[in-house]
């Protein structure tokens, strides 16, 4: 099954990053459906030629994943499993699933166990994302600079990768790469959820409201992504928990180690650390 | 003296912010002289007509520091002290000095006692820079959307404050304020120093090249600063101290107590924070 022909695709949960699927999609060529439970929701996409057609009824809802050529699931995560146990029964046999979650080893292998033989689930987690939420902000240009990441388990085809592979080419990703599901929660507690936990207590150590025009950019950057959607970070935060404490206990080791240095007058200490910041970030420079 | 008149500026120290100073200033009418270590600064600057003439020559240097009308002291802050204790017999009686240093308290009381009633300094913090160095780097259009603090004491004049005001709107920043040395250095030690540590120690916490094509907008945006000149900031950290610890405790402290709230699953804790990180960071989003 090749993307560039005519398949029906069903997107359910149709918020920034659903949105931004099936605009992309639908300029290929896709026939693109979804479900939300919002009215307003389905309503605004179908309006601006978001989607094709879709719908917030439950009777319907079994309509449009009975016609599915393939399934993107945009829910938060334990919406994703507990969406596959209600309308498992409702899926073609054989078709494929992905997803779009932050987070993998706590609903990959439960997704696939729910699933058994009826079809199979790829997992996948596009790195892209606003500040802003829902439908009306989605826009497919948000992938352009990012990463996306493919995460089989064991129990995935050779095809299945390769269709999802795929998949993160058409949408227009910089890099499409390979993870296992604990290889890409360690990465993503790292580089995502660590540097959100830094970014709000940082906002949040101090009162800083009368600081505001003494910023610079330095202080900006590291705050941006402070504005955060606290039901979905925090359950993000839940269901990647230990890896999230390994990595935020490695980092308050490693400044609280810098806060001594500093206290003790190690200067050369204090530049070692300097220089090994400096070469390690020269080779993220570009965003290629 | 207004800033508008065709007066003698001489900049002590030629790098990426006395570089950028010279290019705004020449470009109002001001004649540009410039006193620097490097014989290959000089001519750049010279050759590139980012200053009027200059010399690294210590028997030229008293020449320029003689017909000086003004001066700005663009080095680092224990030079900025010493410079003044062995070049103050050349500075001509009650012209204005001002400086680009990023600490206050422990250079600004130096420098005025040093000078006694020879001269008048008034200390100004340019909240402006680059992650490169040098001459050959050095831009004015970096002043346009940062802010520009002066930071007088009991013993500055009103004409010295307004003046020095009148220096940070000529060169093109965005807002001008004034803070005292001590209101100033536990901002600066909150919003850019410690954003420093915190960039540094999250690049150096852990090995992470093989994690440059996973990295999303978020990782990138948290470590820009991580590049960093690891003299100058030694430096700063190490005049800055007390301040410094200060915050990177509040901090430290801040990110263990959310740390404990995710190891404990207090859910509605975490979401706490992170609204009211939301609700700060939203009040920063504009530049202006």
């Amino acid at each position: 099954m090749e993307w560039i022909n005519k398949q029906n695709v069903l997107i359910v949960g149709l918020g920034l990053m659903g949105g931004s699927y099936a605009r992309a999609l639908k300029r290929i060529g896709c026939h693109v459906s979804a479900i939300d439970r919002s009215e307003d929701t389905i309503r605004f996409a179908i309006e601006n030629d978001v989607i094709d057609e879709g719908t917030c009824k439950n009777d319907d809802a079994k309509d449009f994943i009975k016609k599915a050529d393939c399934i993107i699931l945009a829910l938060y995560p334990n919406a994703a499993v507990e969406w596959i146990k209600n309308n498992k029964e409702y899926i073609k046999d054989g078709i494929r699933i992905t997803d779009v979650t932050g987070v993998k080893s706590c609903i990959v292998y439960a997704i696939q166990d729910a699933l058994g033989d009826k079809a199979e689930f790829i997992a996948a987690h596009p790195m892209a994302g606003k500040e802003t939420s829902g439908v009306e902000c989605s826009d497919d240009r948000i992938f352009r600079d990012a990463n996306y990441i493919v995460v089989p388990t064991d129990k995935n085809t050779e095809e299945a990768i390769l269709w999802c592979e795929n998949l993160g080419q058409i949408l227009g990703f910089n890099k499409v790469s390979i993870l296992s599901p604990e290889e890409h929660d360690e990465m993503i507690a790292y580089v995502s959820q660590l540097t959100h936990c830094i970014a709000v207590s940082l906002m949040t150590c101090k009162d800083n409201e009368h600081l505001k025009d003494y910023t610079g950019d330095s202080f900006r950057d590291l705050t941006r992504i402070a504005r955060i959607n606290e039901n979905m970070w925090t359950e993000l935060f839940h269901m990647n928990k230990e890896p999230l404490l390994k990595e935020m206990d490695l980092f308050i080791n490693e400044i609280t180690n810098l806060r001594n240095l500093i206290a003790d007058d190690d200067s050369e200490a204090i530049k070692d650390k300097m220089r090994l910041s400096t070469a390690r970030r020269s080779k993220f420079n570009s965003k290629k």
